[in-house]
């Protein structure tokens, strides 16, 4: 629960962190279910951030002692980001946030498939050209990952630096499938990235077995080797995401999706050694000159704590949340009825995020948007909240899912969190249900988006 | 002054700000000197931080309340960055820090060129080839920069993307001349990169008067235009620093050396109007697809408030600091004599920072890094901190302003801040004898570097 600041008798919403907001009783609370856009940050996360900007702000290069307390600090939270992703301290690069991690796989990839191809290779490849064509290096992702995956690669296929080949989701089990990413594979593929999870539909990605059948293949052909890459974002910190189990040679870690703030990390195999690593930045060695820039110790110390409370207490957040997000798909079905909803995040024989319900409540003039801006306590979204000025549209994601537009025009992706309760999740329903009453209403038609 | 966290009786360094630790009157305090390397944060920085791990962890881009009080702050914290350069609030780009700002205005400047530039143009710079080298942008920058700028442009020089000129900082006035830059502007020069200020000898660099020559210039030559980019890192809360009437294209602003978070922004007067800026990353459309990512709301908060601390007491910061660090050159010349000591910061006719000393006491046995680990109070360094890892080589900055390498080798940067005492400088002066008498001694002859 969340309460609106103007009015919450519990006081300002500044005193409340996402568990304290729990509390609040008030009847003008807000019922926060959009934990897959972001998380609030655990008070214990708090504290490690509020004392590191206190106490540990001396530089991590600086020899002397408040600059080695901030190292120490560092390599601390290292450790236990490696613990959590089951990896080593020395796999773990520190960056500004998933963007940056997901990018700098790519750009990787693509300098990597340069300086191993020598023209020899490229040769063998085919030739600089090939069909008239120039032999590129070819990359393959899907066509339900984020935005900061689907336009990195866009771009680099609009500026000819790159061929891409976008896999579909299975419109029958929402994933996508290991043979269709093989069927891709060309003789000039350098890299896999392919998402842990979906942050619309939440559904699990097979990345597993996809890691045992390329690295297979990586064994049997000549380069370049295909690099594999997980977007972890929406995974870490909802089901066990172990990167040597899964095989992947990068892993991106995003700390605003598990109660961390808003930094982020990637975890690569073996940086430099087993897993090539090219910079994006240049400046004054940190990261071991993979990532540059002096460290921001505070939002470090804080992911790192982030990261300890996933690790010690996974099994418990995992299990409150899908017990939370099924009493929620009970009590939509149960108030709305299963014929008038329709769940896009179940696809038969695919497994999910535990806590996330992406669902349609059918009719015309029930469009997710207009229905949440009718809601009076339900904060919750209709995708990924980087499109949040694109609401009136069908979320993309969906429709490649083989949602129907009008179902999908309808969805309404509700994530809950460690802290949501079974009654956050009646408060949430009843909204809901007063809400789409409202806007089966005549005069609720002449609403427009945003 | 600091107070070690394992003796001071006044508690832990954990409870101490840099405020606070002034009052420590323990016997193990330390006196801290190297506010160029990294400031503290202002307690009222923290307390904005704070407030927003707290109250404003919504997505920015979410549309409901907690979404839309995320992105006021971050709105207001723009005005206040804007304000304290001269900008405007849509001038301001947030980002990781000055490695990032400094190489994507590299990246930029590159990528702008080949983009204006069209094979038209190529020709007329004298084909794509010219005395059998292909024409490739060329950069002028200097020999006394910070690595994020100096290895960036080594790194396209070495990658063959882009031609490089390193200008060589005067040996006189430990400048960047006008003249020597305008001296080495080619036909296909499309970025000038100096920087404001020097983290090692504290000189300020002619760049007002640089733009206005170089703008002169792009009005009378044909495309490529000159862009003109200066890192403002160690000027900007020490100095008045005003984009508009520097005159400069794009300006780098890091957090930390004012007493805010480790992030930053980059001023750039239009961004993609009046000046390109093209992005490194690609993503979920955040800073209007400049620099995507889902912002960091409470270290961006910070920096605001950070920001308007300098715009409100910058005169008093200013006047504090030089009223300290000249009692500070005072003292060290009552002290070890104006024949034992080298000012490695004071040039004929330049002007420098209010706070940065470079001094070197001179004699055998005596260089900075075996002096500053003999310290017991005093923390301070030999130059940047990012070359820690170097100490016991004379810096190269100090060795490109003509100041000879035995000297060099003896260099301490003594850099004070917003709450550094005399009483402070007594007690550095005085640890410094103390230490040099030893540093004398035979037996610290055995001494290595760390």
């Amino acid at each position: 629960m969340m309460a609106e600041d103007a009015h919450c008798s519990c006081g300002d919403l500044a005193a409340h962190d996402g568990r304290a907001i729990s509390d609040c009783k008030d009847q003008d609370e807000r019922i926060y279910m959009d934990y897959n856009a972001t998380t609030p940050l655990e008070a214990e996360v708090i504290k490690a951030i509020t004392e590191a900007l206190r106490e540990a702000w001396g530089n991590p290069s600086s020899s002397y002692l408040p600059g080695r307390k901030a190292k120490q600090i560092i390599d601390q939270s290292r450790e236990s980001i490696a613990s959590m992703v089951g990896g080593r301290a020395e796999d773990i690069i520190f960056m500004s946030g998933g963007t940056e991690a997901n990018n700098l796989v790519f750009h990787t990839a693509i300098r990597h498939f340069w300086k191993s191809c020598g023209a020899a290779k490229i040769s063998e490849l085919g030739g600089e050209h090939h069909n008239g064509k120039a032999i590129l290096p070819h990359i393959i992702t899907s066509n339900v990952e984020h935005d900061s995956v689907k336009l990195t690669a866009e771009s680099l296929l609009n500026e000819g630096k790159a061929d891409v080949t976008f896999v579909g989701a299975s419109t029958v089990t929402g994933r996508v499938e290991v043979e269709d990413v093989l069927a891709a594979i060309r003789p000039n593929t350098c890299l896999i990235s392919v998402m842990l999870a979906n942050n619309e539909t939440g559904v699990l990605m097979p990345v597993k077995e996809l890691c045992v059948r390329v690295r297979a293949l990586n064994a049997q052909r000549p380069s370049p080797r295909i690099l594999l890459h997980t977007d972890g974002a929406q995974a870490i910190g909802k089901v066990q995401v172990n990167a040597q189990e899964l095989g992947v040679d990068y892993l991106t870690i995003v700390g605003h999706k598990f109660y961390a703030p808003r930094i982020g990390a990637l975890y690569v195999n073996g940086p430099g050694t087993l897993t090539p690593l090219l910079p994006m930045f240049f400046g004054g060695g940190q990261e071991r000159n993979f990532r540059p820039g002096t460290e921001n110790t505070p939002m470090i110390a804080g992911l790192g704590k982030a990261a300890e409370l996933v690790s010690l207490h996974l099994h418990e957040y995992e299990t409150h949340m899908d017990s939370i997000r099924q009493y929620l798909e009970q009590q939509l079905q149960a108030v709305f009825g299963k014929e008038k909803i329709h769940f896009n995040s179940h696809f038969p024989g695919s497994e999910t995020l535990p806590n996330t319900c992406n669902v349609s409540i059918l009719g015309a003039g029930l469009q997710g948007w207009k229905v949440l801006s009718g809601c009076r306590k339900l904060l919750a979204s209709v995708g990924a909240a980087c499109h949040s000025d694109r609401v009136d549209r069908p979320s993309h994601i969906l429709l490649s899912c083989g949602i129907p537009p009008e179902v999908a025009a309808n969805a309404l992706r509700l994530s809950v969190g460690r802290t949501t309760t079974k009654r956050d999740v009646d408060l949430a329903v009843e909204d809901l249900r007063e809400t789409v009453v409202t806007c089966d209403s005549p005069e609720a038609e002449s609403l427009s988006p945003q």
